[in-house]
């Protein structure tokens, strides 16, 4: 038996030399998380090893911190929050954030001295206006447990829930969404079409790497938001940076990146995007839930005999 | 007639000076804005000038700032965030976090070299585990539209609402509520020890002011948080200081200030406080909503001779 963690990433990965070097002893690997892109699966299968995961133990705490960043992206909330640390004066903040440009994603004070009774009511940064989710349509690709969560969160902001999902939702899932009006679509360029914010919340394989490229982020409505609670190759970052900068995105929420752990300098110094060091599944009770989970997985098999209650 | 705007806070409020300089002929003020504490509402009324506000234009956007707020607040994402930018790294992120000192409000690296293989999962902030909203109490000091409009956010997070208001909720209010269940307090004492986190969305009145003092953060639960989406003298900022250096709450959420627009460096250098520059309703939808409110209330009482749609 072999508990993980993944952290193996780091090291590049459960790889085929890996997976050779294990001991003939070893029956069952078990996951206390749900994404296995990291593990060379193919390999591990050959080995006749068994292999299980830990879905839906923090589908909620993820769907959280998406609903985080979408409130963040659609709020400037990182813009106005590091503005009032570096000005120290909540008025000030407001009107420095005028001068957001799209170009660096960042808002400087400028040269000119401001005058200190003019006054800004902070609902504009830069040119754009500062637009509630209320009435805005969002996109989820990947309508499992943490788009199915972060569905109900964000129909009580008042948001219309269209999502992109290969197969037709359960009896039991639909029920679970208390008759939350959804708009399924068959393609994800037919969501994208429709997203003023779109969600990724998909597992990454060969056909969903870089599915957030220049092409689909053409078809997003304009001024466009894009967050990502998947895994960091979904999207190619140097697009995203494009549309950032050419003002065809408006936004980014990101707790996930394509070269984690490293994020590179560009997406660090702007404030149109909100980031975060991939902590949505980060809660004390969600790590027991799943670190338990592996353990009733390795027992279900080298105790039980059985194939594991989660077997990928 | 007189239209007028929040920045009257910046040169002292609507004062007696000011109300004596009116014109004669002025027969009423639109406020395109609920709150009034900066107008001397008593010597408009001796003048007999009728004074209407605009309650409700915002409910929705301030209280998704207050989700925001209840978010950030719970998931640390301003000290992941903040830490996220300096270290460029999102598995260095997670373990500088560790380093998180409750005295300065800050995580710094320290000078012992990181082993780069020893992998954090980001679950826990200096000695702190991370918390779920899930479960938690709420407790709403002032359960108007905002109070109520949060509550229906909170209910989708799992959390238990707890809400102290000094009249009872009418039928209509407790229908737009939509059966979610609710713990009503006879004081703000008794809501307050009750509170896991705590959300001030109450008006300021000589009876709100320091509401929060180092009595009744006494009597909040252990590692509580503390919201402001109303007004920042509802706060003793030295007292709720006092609270996060100690340890006796573990967090804070702030859209208004004590002394705003000036906020202290001792709050703007803690990372475990989330700061915005009093944006909850600034919207562009909001702010039209308001003006043309409080040009309907001033038709109402020039042109209609009507005593204003929402009088004070």
């Amino acid at each position: 038996m072999l508990i993980t963690w993944s952290g193996f990433t780091s090291v590049g990965g459960m790889n085929t030399d890996l997976v050779d070097a294990l001991p003939v002893s070893l029956k069952v690997i078990g996951l206390p998380h749900v994404g296995y892109d990291h593990f060379d699966w193919e390999a591990i299968k050959k080995r006749g090893v068994i292999m299980c995961n830990s879905p839906g133990m923090s589908d909620n705490d993820v769907a959280d911190i998406g609903l985080h960043l979408i409130l963040s992206t659609y709020r400037s909330t990182s813009l106005f929050e590091s503005t009032l640390r570096s000005q120290k004066n909540a008025a000030l903040a407001r009107r420095v954030v005028l001068n957001f440009d799209q170009d660096t994603g960042r808002a400087d004070p400028g040269n000119e001295p401001m005058d200190p009774m003019k006054y800004v009511h902070g609902h504009r940064v830069g040119e754009r206006v500062v637009t509630s989710p209320a009435g805005q349509r969002v996109g989820i690709a990947g309508f499992g447990g943490i788009g199915r969560a972060l569905a109900k969160r964000l129909h009580v902001l008042g948001m219309t829930i269209h999502y992109f999902k290969r197969s037709q939702l359960s009896q039991k899932e639909l029920k679970s969404l208390e008759g939350i009006p959804l708009v399924r679509h068959e393609s994800f360029e037919s969501l994208a079409k429709e997203s003023d914010v779109l969600v990724l919340a998909l597992p990454l394989s060969s056909s969903t790497r870089h599915i957030v490229n220049d092409k689909t982020i053409g078809i997003l409505p304009a001024e466009a938001r894009v967050i990502n609670v998947g895994r960091g190759p979904l999207v190619d970052q140097a697009a995203l940076l494009r549309g950032l900068k050419s003002g065809k995105l408006s936004g980014a929420g990101l707790d996930v990146f394509e070269h984690e752990p490293i994020i590179e300098e560009e997406l660090l110094s702007r404030y149109d995007v909100t980031l975060l060091p991939h902590i949505g599944a980060c809660t004390q009770k969600a790590v027991e839930r799943a670190l338990i989970n592996s353990l009733e997985n390795i027992k279900n098999v080298v105790v039980d005999g059985g194939h594991g209650i989660h077997p990928i």
